[in-house]
């Protein structure tokens, strides 16, 4: 029997060890895309507690809590902190399976040094243990950040930002390169209520009126033009489904009035002005070489009594189940037919969507870089253990495995570069069985290239690092 | 290599065989959603061979005799009784990974401690050693239940059901809870041609004149009430699909006329009228701490021909897949959202649904008991190895495993029991192999806490036993 | 560690081993599905280079090309042969988990006797070796699959041809039976641009008139009279979704007149006449006792570039998510209400499609064979080791393992038939995998039989052959 989380933790047989310790292991991580505030990391944050830093915003570790009975009160209430952490100490032990149940206990033990077991009777010693850790220099952002190997950053930025952070990380002495991702949702998104209010705010950043949907666009240029200056060099965009609704530009200009207007919009209408926005950026991306995030099937605040008392991003989306292959398809031949097609990488959150995605890669790819079209790594709920595992065994069957470019964060956590390794050992694991199973030479070199490449640097070729 | 079906059947490292041996094999069955029939159980039924015994009731095996090109004559036509054991003997070895083969040699070694394996040349033997035993008193149906250490089973009940043999089990010296639960179906299909007759049955049995969907609503209150008194906590309804469409009552009422009329209903019509009733009768179980149990995508009655020749539940229905997704989550919204949520234990035939319903437990769970939104365990065609192994590792990596109220037999089968011991040997082995590979702590107090609670302590507090 | 693609490659344990060698690995080849050019094998066609047989029409691996960033130049362009090779060989070490890594070396090994592996810095080798050997006659067209232990080829045909090769070879001395497949897709296209010009060639071929859509049944009878003539016993339908839409003779008729009139139908329109054709052509098939294939959930030529640059079958067609599933119950439901369901085996391209299949087939069995409905080997992008697996392990819990035909290659290559030895040794390994682990009894006669029954003699008995 392998001790908990031992040296060897998901590493089954002694290939997937060598090219865990030996080559993963060391390598520096590239976190293209996660949610990290940049002005944390330029200020060099710090946290008072673990409560703080674990159960501050980790919708997660909410859901868990949700899941145990607990009360709002102890989540996202009033309750003192010591009394939230020992909340979720009693519920971690019942997360057998649970990716939390490791990446908690690996963030213990990697950065705060704790070899024991989380629970509601360990919750004191585990509580004074990190918060006086967390006094510690080591354990600001920037530390933490540095103390991981992170060679590179992209956070998740809205069009009007000024990005005023990331300029100043540009000039400061901080080695980690820290870039903004372009993530134009509010623009796109007609049929939400805040949606002329964005446009005002729009407005103002690209210093330009906007008396059109074809204003909306220029003005996204205009803001990509100054993302691109400012370092970027991706987007991302979150949609609840994948669309393709051609309209006449009189239709989309109709919409975009009608949304203006605060009035309802049909999803049909909300549909072609969507359809025509995502269709432009695409082709701006491509023309600066950027790399398109498509992020899709996400049911975005079910619980509407929650909705009005936490707001968005509190732990209650859900996986969608959305007809977005079609759609996906008309999109992509869209921009490949004009040749201005961007690099992409698309993300499902609905795991059953793996293997048409993987086929549609096959059918935009380009001489841009190996793997031009990207099935992203497995997502939000699906970075566990069997997720990622499935999706690659299914890349690696539908596609090339030795040109993904990898795992991300997704996170807004200074601690959670624990799932790269979580990533990385499952990876190796992954291979290793394959190679002690016959089905792929033991010529650790070519493995050895593989997995570096898998780890790091596809990304840092993908992304022009 | 292990000997077929020994002492460690499915239980595949050390850990896995404590668990099993020291902790699951003991304890006692809830098996909260069956459905035997309570007079059986009063009048302690008996079994003339083991052809009326496996073979009288049991659609699985008729569709294995089916698969393997059997002549209706040998499954629900008139040959000879030996015959048509005979026919299921030789179907029985092609089986190969089916789970049928594993609960019909479970169920011969457990209760008739026959050894051997089944087939064509041991079939008269197996015959004759079965049908003598089946003379002994051991073989009545409350003996089978009490050998198999049931403390608790639900039924599955009309609502115009008076209740009678439940009433007389309560009064009995029978040591088994037997508690029915209310399975409203005929009352919501306006859409069926047997609707309004049942309407009328439904109209006696609550004592009241039903003339609009309100009375019907108000029968099904006075008919809960009824089953309330008479110790029933749990509901049932299967739907084909998950609907949620909200009329006003003028809309409700007139689809209700017009099918008591023998009108054609259009399914925008049906599912206003079932939406109505859905949501009050909800709000119905939540007022008496009830368990709503949804099963949904199953493809009923699919072969016309054999549907009229047999009716209904007599092995054609199928996996349907539907979009079940956002009705679902719309319906639960709706209860939340006035506080009117019962503890919910929600089942789709289709697995390719595991997933996302998995996320959505987490989007409605409340303070009533830990794991108050159940993803219910692996259903009818799914109760096999993989399925069951699927379902436990999906709800343990979105969800809370320690919170699974675990198994159920779903069956007509006095036997059926034996399929308890095959999960729960498949979940030890699926926890042991987390333990032994490093992924949980060895701890095997917490372990066995778990394993209980999963195997009948969870379901004890769930149901208010 | 297991060597490379050792004798036991994918065989992990003793009695899978055994099943293998002993009884699996000599069974002979019923490759019931395929695309060879019957008259290439007539006319005992020869390679030139290892170019021209591994990259001249194989789209799976201009697919891979295309992964890895290659230009077209490389793959459908006029890039020397040796260019070509080079490309290819440098794209597949980056292939790990891919069964194209794997079918190459198998096919490397078992034809060519190369023990090695193919990379860019063994490219130079491999060329010349299999090229020298490509000169000697036992890598002619009949050679190759004499050597291959094939007995019976069906082949892909259109209802028009006159099946001239199939004629040359059933009087030449080739022992390898070679049979036609009735593929009818063009004439039921009726929305495609060259459904007028293909009915003219249609009705030279049935030699009549067409003039309705009852023309079209007609006429494609006496096709299937004359196909049945020649040898032919099965069928293929290539759907990119399954339709069941009825219409009145009247609607169906104009639905024709339209199309031939070369007017735009309607999904509507299609579906109407496709329903007439399938449902005409499936009571057909039964009455000859053929077997029909259904393939769906393919989506076809989604680059409409590279369309207009390649055509059709050039490596971009993806898994479609289509439902199916309601509209096949009900087709297949049509047939088995008169009696005229004939044996059918059906496949989808979308691998979550696998368990509503699976139940399906028990829904509409029949007495003329065991497993009359099957669910198809796991096809196109799913014929790797896991799709095999899961397709197997779905069947064997849902259905009868025992009763399945098995493999076929569904390919345009000589050599393809490794893949045959790759099912063998999955199929052999699953088995061999419960029999180890107690999950059936270890009689290796019984074993063995299973194993030659759907290695091959279920499928020479399901094609009367």
């Amino acid at each position: 029997m392998k001790p908990f989380l031992c040296e060897d933790f998901l590493l089954n047989t002694p290939t997937a060890k060598v090219l865990y310790h030996d080559v993963a292991k060391k390598l520096p991580i590239v976190d293209y895309h996660c949610h990290l505030d940049p002005q944390a990391i330029y200020e060099d944050a710090r946290f008072e507690n673990i409560t703080q830093l674990w159960l501050g915003g980790d919708h997660y570790k909410w859901r868990i809590l949700r899941s145990n009975g607990v009360d709002e009160y102890y989540i996202t209430g009033s309750a003192p902190d010591r009394v939230k952490f020992q909340k979720f100490a009693e519920a971690l032990p019942r997360c057998i399976g649970n990716p939390m149940y490791h990446w908690c206990h690996l963030e213990l033990k990697n950065y705060f040094g704790y070899q024991g077991v989380l629970n509601g009777e360990t919750a004191e010693e585990v509580w004074n243990l990190c918060n006086t850790q967390l006094q510690q220099p080591e354990f600001s952002a920037r530390n933490l950040i540095a103390r991981s190997n992170v060679t590179m950053i992209g956070t998740t930025d809205d069009p009007c930002s000024d990005l005023k952070w990331h300029k100043l990380l540009a000039e400061s002495d901080f080695e980690t390169k820290v870039y903004p991702s372009f993530r134009p949702d509010p623009a796109l998104n007609a049929h939400k209520p805040d949606f002329s209010a964005y446009i005002q705010k729009l407005s103002q950043a690209a210093d330009m009126p906007i008396c059109s949907a074809a204003d909306v666009a220029k003005a996204l240029t205009k803001r990509i033009e100054y993302f691109n200056e400012c370092g970027c060099r991706a987007s991302d965009h979150g949609l609840d489904y994948v669309m393709h609704r051609i309209g006449t530009m009189d239709d989309i200009e109709s919409v975009f009035q009608k949304a203006m207007a605060g009035e309802r919009l049909s999803a049909a209408e909300t549909e072609i002005y969507q359809t025509y926005l995502l269709l432009h950026c695409g082709r701006e991306y491509a023309r600066h070489g950027w790399v398109m995030q498509l992020h899709f099937s996400c049911f975005r605040n079910p619980n509407s009594r929650q909705f009005a008392a936490l707001g968005a991003d509190s732990g209650y989306d859900c996986i969608a189940v959305t007809d977005s292959s079609a759609a996906l398809h008309r999109l992509m031949d869209a921009w490949d037919s004009t040749d201005q097609l961007p690099k992409t990488i698309v993300y499902s959150l609905n795991p059953a969507d793996d293997q048409w995605l993987d086929t549609l890669l096959g059918a935009y790819q380009g001489t841009e870089v190996p793997g031009k079209i990207q099935h992203g790594s497995a997502w939000w709920f699906n970075d566990n253990k069997v997720g990622m595992q499935n999706q690659m065994t299914s890349l690696a069957q539908l596609g090339i495995l030795g040109n993904f470019i990898g795992m991300l964060t997704d996170s807004r956590s200074f601690l959670s570069y624990a799932r790269h390794e979580y990533f990385r050992r499952i990876l190796c694991n992954l291979i290793g069985t394959w190679v002690e199973n016959g089905e792929y030479p033991a010529d650790m070199d070519t493995l050895g290239e593989l997995v570096a490449d898998i780890c790091c640097r596809n990304a840092v070729r993908y992304f022009n690092l």
